[in-house]
């Protein structure tokens, strides 16, 4: 095969792709295209893994059910975390709206499997956390490739990750990374949602870059 | 500003990217563009991040003495790695090269700063590990980024995280995620380099879904 040469026309829509890249919390309720979750795991399971080890774990979740559970499971804690700050930010708090369980017609967990054996363990000895960075890779892979088929995608961690993991059955030692709702976003944006409603504003990158 | 339209053509591309993306180990030692590093944060700092926290902190390691000395940490975490193998694998470790030390003309570690005022804890109260999956989520758009340049990256994680903490001088609470080595790769593949060296072979993305 021949590698692929990227030009300044590529680099500059992959800048915009990055830049425009959302937490989507707000979907239209369009359907999907059929196979979509099969396509775009596909080119999640293209990312880095230490060892080549693919510890990610996708989990589609269909059954209604279940779905309630998990969406229980986010107003419990979500109520936990609004009691959490401080009075002054409460109210602010209340306004966000930091789930899409009940538009997004596509919704999934994913989890890692540390015990793995593939992989040989290569590269976990001294930072066993390098499966779940892999699964995160996995998961902002397909973050991307979803964007860029103008699909959004919210990752709700306000969850209890032994909740999820029971509500959902999956084998005991696998770990919860994130529950993620995908659908058509309501609004496209260069400006993450935190910033225009002023709940942060982003630092330039000036401000993480140190020199030893 | 109007929002990007992906079509097809960029489609393939950016597949391409991602199938092409490796971690390298072997680098040309030619230098890189002038302020490229600088740039490469600043796309990376558009990752998402849980409650918009930004907790990466890239520290570009210059000093040859603090790179000489990850070096070394990296030689004695290695030399118990290899002894950790069985002895059917480890003469297949031994093959392995791990690291690109020598020539790389870029290094720097990243860190993860949990104890971050910023995003005011949005998100973190049940996973606090969403800050340090935030900065791997950095790391990763960093390393797509440089890859659309004909950079190659190498994501080093035999080490003592604690060790390096201390070479590079960081807050006490940082946490590391990873070092990496950027330069010129000697080589391009769409096959990773541990299944060209038949270490482990990749699974195919049905091996990874599970319905619920």
């Amino acid at each position: 095969m021949t590698p692929p040469l990227f030009d300044d026309a590529f680099r500059e829509k992959l800048q915009a792709l990055i830049a425009w890249r959302r937490d989507v919390r707000e979907f239209r309720t369009d359907p999907l295209p059929e196979g979509i979750f099969e396509r775009l795991v596909a080119t999640a399971s293209l990312a880095p893994s230490v060892g080549l080890s693919q510890p990610w774990r996708f989990v589609l979740v269909e059954d209604p059910a279940r779905r309630a559970a998990v969406r229980d499971d986010f107003a419990r804690c979500n109520a936990a975390a609004l009691s959490a700050q401080t009075e002054e930010r409460a109210g602010h708090y209340a306004r966000l709206k930091l789930a899409g369980f009940d538009q997004a017609p596509l919704q999934f967990a994913v989890f890692c499997d540390s015990a793995t054996e593939q992989g040989h363990s290569l590269g976990r000895l001294t930072m066993p956390e390098m499966a779940e960075y892999s699964t995160v890779a996995a998961i902002h892979t397909l973050w991307l490739a979803a964007r860029a088929q103008e699909l959004g995608l919210g990752w709700v961690s306000i969850l209890n990750p032994d909740i999820v993991a029971e509500v959902l059955s999956v084998p005991k030692n696998w770990r919860l990374i994130g529950y993620f709702c995908i659908g058509y976003p309501v609004c496209e944006d260069d400006v993450p949602a935190l910033e225009r409603l002023a709940w942060e504003r982003r630092r330039a990158a000036a401000a993480f870059i140190l020199r030893r």
